[in-house]
């Protein structure tokens, strides 16, 4: 069961510490584009221009970031072509992968329900 | 399959468009501190100082922010007892356990891996 998972990670006892890693990751996999960067690569391998458009709204600045960001965290691979012009591809590593299964159910939930949770 | 559900609600053919719901609600959910919120209220009701303990770090203002934004959502239920001094108690309601459903996996997830994805 999840819960008891989490309060064998110190989640429970009056403690989601602060300093704890999963604050960090779980600012990264979470932020505004971070969740929509992952939720696109896990339909497909997408370059820069396509990542731009399937992800609207985003500046380039922050595509920039939160793809390095998702690297570092080892989610992204990024896949230099040296082609000219360069391709660059973007994709989901294994780790990004594990983590788009557990984030697809919450996706599909969202996107059934926020209707409804809106119209409230 | 997630991605066809997602392929269902127009997460495919280059958008994740910026004024669909699914994006406020995403916002809400995945705020720094909504997730932290709801989590803890996975596990029990609490009041607010308890709230303000276990979800280490909010300060009173994000933390009466997010109540506010959460509960009117739908996804948590603010119980105010007559008594004195007032007790107020929160807890999710039944939308807020399905949410936390799909949350609480992607948190366990998080926190069984945040180690090795932030010592790469």
């Amino acid at each position: 069961m999840k819960v008891s998972d989490l309060s064998a990670h110190g989640f429970t006892a009056g403690i989601l510490p602060s300093n704890c890693p999963t604050r960090t990751v779980l600012d990264h996999v979470t932020s505004k584009w971070g969740v929509l960067v992952l939720v696109a690569l896990s339909q497909d391998t997408l370059r820069w221009g396509e990542l731009r458009r399937v992800v609207e709204g985003v500046s380039e600045k922050m595509l920039a970031q939160t793809l390095r960001v998702l690297e570092s965290d080892g989610f992204v691979h990024r896949d230099a072509q040296p082609t000219i012009p360069p391709r660059v591809d973007y994709s989901l590593t294994q780790r990004g992968r594990d983590l788009a299964e557990r984030l697809l159910p919450l996706m599909d939930w969202i996107a059934d329900n926020a209707d409804d949770i809106l119209a409230r």
